[in-house]
């Protein structure tokens, strides 16, 4: 499949899989974020990872859309006044913008259940201990360990230290590597690899979701709201740690572009065939201009 | 078991539970409110449903805490800024009074992963699909059709119209209800009882809940901050829907003797041997004065 095509499917799904129900404003709240138009690289990394694997892509489009719920979800939660404090996201007014704060906050709330309620719900063909196995990986990621980790030290960063480095790869890891990891890693279960083979995908996903960590972080600098759809330069006025601040453009392009050979060489070593992840590579490349 | 001895075991087994572990400041925020003292109804009446259904306790005592921590999540938000704003619970000063308005979110969906991750890590008896069956019970109760539902009709409830005892039941219910329903019913599942048993503490919990909800209302109106350890009045100051607003404290309390006479109508046809749930009734009836 190609790259529309996966997003195609993906934005059907969750279409689908969110349903406006009494009391409405919640779930219209939930939906607005989940189905603002976006690139969708989680699930659509997830699917394909299932895919390489010999897995089918039905029994993974409800975990990859959980995921995508899951990311949703982040954003709505980062983007509230007393977290980022963010007027728009992807374009559009974020969500407390348009159904007030408290709305938000059990928008945000309602998709943590909701994400891992849609995997046991529409995963027909996964027998219970997948499910299991699934979901664990669902809560280790979401959760304090995972990308919530993240976000803390994130907020805890303002000022840096002489720890900065080593904060910022932490930090870089778990806001966004994790989701990358849990994408793959539960595409690789659905499909049943082993062992060696999920191992080896979350190598893969951390390394990547490090660069587009790093590559946001260029943009966020060098490009324009009318590209990102978000307000721009935020963390550099709020003298927030970036791989930008610490180590300027031109290192951090060049680590960059490291990471992502790092991406490449993972793939030919483990002889993934998959045309997709070097797509979404090469994409990310153009935008940065490396 | 008695009443103080669950209530030992669950604080016991919360504090095991939940370990500090970096980023410190997350988990100490979850363990702050999870293990604040109370009274630990729900997970006890987990816990004495499992037993009066012949399952054993270890067995359910992961679900147990589990439900105490999602009460925890609910307190969290409850309290926010942006919610309820109430700078006093258990009375001690709110989570985001001690950690900030940012953690407090963060706690908050922390625990909403926690918690089903507590069930999954710590229930080594339970089988794959009584896990899943478990999980979805959470996920329901939880989520945007359960426990957020009731939050949500609550805010949006100011200013009544002449739908209000429909809204009032409705708010009651998710609100409430809902919590007391999870406990019971996994309790239930997790000792392996039939259908018609599940259906019978179903309509137990609905009917607890709501008494409980009613008698939480009279209190708010009747008791002092050291007694309920929170802010009182401040329903009635906002002019937010309750029972006592709608039909006055003597029918409030009538409608609760009618509950509570229900609760007991339940357990005497369905042969509940429990002293432990006419225990819990009791007291409330004494708290409230009826």
């Amino acid at each position: 499949m190609r790259m529309n095509d996966y997003i195609k499917l993906v934005n059907e799904k969750l279409n689908e899989y969110i349903e406006i129900k009494y009391p409405e404003n919640i779930f219209k709240s939930m939906k607005y974020t989940v189905t603002l138009p976006g690139k969708r690289l989680r699930p659509v990394m997830c699917l394909e990872t299932c895919i390489m694997f010999g897995g089918e892509i039905e029994d993974a489009l409800p975990t990859a859309c959980a995921i995508e719920m899951l990311h949703a979800q982040t954003l709505i939660h980062d983007d509230l006044p007393c977290m980022d404090n963010d007027d728009f996201r992807r374009g559009k007014p974020s969500n407390h913008r348009v159904f007030g704060e408290a709305v938000a906050v059990l928008a945000g709330d309602a998709l943590l259940t909701y994400a891992p309620q849609t995997i046991t719900k529409y995963s027909k063909n996964l027998s219970p201990s997948t499910l299991v196995r699934v979901l664990n990986e669902y809560f280790k990621f979401a959760g304090a360990e995972g990308v919530i980790a993240g976000q803390v030290v994130d907020i805890e960063s303002e000022g840096a230290t002489d720890k900065s480095r080593e904060i910022l790869d932490y930090l870089h890891i778990h806001k966004t590597s994790d989701l990358f990891q849990l994408a793959m890693r539960t595409g690789a279960i659905i499909a049943g690899a082993d062992d060696d083979k999920i191992t080896a995908v979350t190598e893969f996903a951390k390394t990547f979701g490090l660069a587009f960590q790093i590559a946001d972080d260029i943009l966020d600098e060098i490009s324009t709201f009318e590209q990102m759809g978000k307000t721009l330069g935020k963390d550099k006025a709020e003298g927030k740690l970036t791989y930008v601040s610490l180590y300027g453009i031109e290192e951090a392009k060049c680590k960059l572009s490291c990471l992502f050979k790092n991406c490449h060489d993972i793939m030919e070593k483990q002889d993934f065939r998959s045309e997709i992840f070097k797509d979404i590579i090469e994409s990310i490349k153009k935008r940065v201009g490396i």
